[in-house]
């Protein structure tokens, strides 16, 4: 018996969200929609510089862990914050969810890792990400019986910009892998697969990875590839499975034997971005973890992606699992 | 020459909102659609039965001072944070909307005042606040260039729950009289009117207030009438100028030669009704400050309210001037 289905490790990180033109990105140097990462000196300028924001709990993974639980899944998380205020939101919320989550907070500085999140009238989002107390995330926060006791043990590429974090992966893959489990991870960003190209191969080549989730982008540089075809004929021999977006182009899931497409699903208005990987990943992982079949994976991925770009904030205000029932996926 | 448009005067309080359903109301003995007053115990227990939250900074006249700087208008305020993480939200979210905020903040305990705000799938919103630092407000945080230097003067009746904000009142309200300005208040909440209704009405009738904002049910109380009309004659009897608002009935606006209907705007969708009021205030100070007729003052403030009720949280995201000009009203 699985004590879990998917126990989702990564940054802790809460979002500070503001609309933004695009020239508030040029004029302050920031990469639209990607994943900047800022040094704590850099995040005050740009907080001075933002407008009116709300705050709401995210983290790549954190997200999906949130998703998964919405959904009806049983989710845990590893994720380092500090015992500050933004720490207790944190907790907060992910256990409202019904989340696990017992990492212990680290006692005092760095603070809890925050992101700047600028959305600008087209959805897109930017963010500025100090990291704070996640630079002390390691294996010693990789709790054994929740790594051998989860169907699917799923962490971000992110984990490899601070400095301890990959260690801890390894060791919860290990673990994993020992108890007849299985790991995913997401390449995250491409410029993050920028920075880690070859570790992120050799995660997937050695096997330590199974499943890999990608966007477009993220899986063009991975291959260092302009082409979408040759990025995918390229995954499949590097893992069991991988699911690749494309926005609203849907996603393509590869599998040894299969390619097999699944449409986005039709939207009203695109509100904020933020989060739509994350919650794809979710309702993928809930219903690989629920057994079904990998089309159905991939539907869930979709309506789970394209409720939370409908809003503002990177987790669904929505039950997941009535709108998953509504929409007869469940 | 004025400096300001509009000074606000309120509690400065933090919204950490959530959905919910009506049972959770019910089983935790929240009143429906009130602004319920909490103890810092009571705070805790309640955020740990609240779901996933987001937080916001609110605040009855905050908000209403951010809708007129959103507007275009000069707003400052007065309220008091303490110097802790929310405080310092509330401090950079209300300045940069561009509202001028220089009161003293606390340092140490209590802390910041929160809200939390439970939204029914009705849109109605159900509030729980924990005044924290707002109880320090006093006469002494009255800035006397900004009560002299603003054409209107508004407060909120909340006011009267902690203890000396009172004496702040009428202390800038004789400073904005002695420099020929005018004076406003929000009824606020009709339990808020049950609790001080003899206190308001000598706001008005001795002339402290010239301008009221109230609802339906504040009004109500106010006379502890049932009948609309007869409040309408009776506020019209005890103030210069008032706005009563209706939800989507839209607003009557009262004052001694007249009485104004205004309509509501069309929504899409009732997300959170949180801010509603407050808005109205912004839109209809915006309008009245820069010289426009009753009824346009009205139609601004259905506006900026109908805007700021489909979404989530009490401030409006969208810029209202330019929402406001897209409407031909400015």
């Amino acid at each position: 018996m699985s004590e879990y289905d998917v126990l989702c490790i990564g940054n802790a990180i809460v979002d500070i969200i503001a609309q933004c033109d695009d020239g508030f990105l040029v004029e302050n140097g920031i990469t639209k929609g990607a994943m900047n990462l800022i040094d704590a000196e850099r995040a005050e300028l740009l907080y001075s510089r933002m407008g009116p924001a709300i705050e709401a709990s995210g983290g790549s993974a954190g997200n999906t862990a949130a998703g998964v639980a919405s959904l009806g899944g049983r989710a845990a998380y590893f994720g380092k914050v500090s015992s500050d205020h933004l720490g207790a939101v944190y907790g907060h919320d992910i256990r409202a969810q019904g989340v696990a989550f017992d990492t212990r907070p680290l006692s005092g500085e760095p603070p809890t890792a925050r992101s700047m999140i600028f959305v600008t009238p087209d959805g897109e989002r930017s963010m500025n990400t100090y990291l704070g107390a996640c630079v002390e995330l390691g294996p010693e926060d990789v709790e054994v019986e929740k790594a051998t006791g989860a169907k699917v043990t799923y962490f971000e590429g992110y984990l490899w910009d601070p400095p301890r974090a990959k260690e801890a992966i390894r060791l919860a893959a290990k673990h994993a892998h020992s108890a007849g489990r299985e790991v995913s991870m997401t390449l995250s960003d491409s410029f993050c697969v920028d920075r880690y190209r070859e570790e992120f191969l050799d995660l997937m080549r050695s096997g330590t990875v199974d499943i890999v989730f990608a966007n477009e982008s993220e899986l063009k540089a991975l291959y260092q590839t302009s082409s979408f075809d040759a990025g995918l004929e390229a995954i499949r021999q590097d893992c069991k499975l991988a699911a690749v977006t494309r926005s609203e182009l849907g996603s393509v899931i590869i599998s040894p034997s299969e390619t097999l497409k699944v449409d986005a699903i039709e939207i009203e208005k695109l509100v904020d971005t933020t989060g739509a990987g994350d919650l794809y990943a979710a309702g993928f992982l809930f219903g690989y973890t629920s057994g079904r079949a990998l089309d159905d994976c991939g539907r869930l991925g979709s309506l789970a992606a394209g409720l939370v770009i409908q809003q503002i904030g990177p987790r669904p205000r929505v039950d997941l699992r009535v709108a998953a029932q509504q929409a007869r996926l469940l």
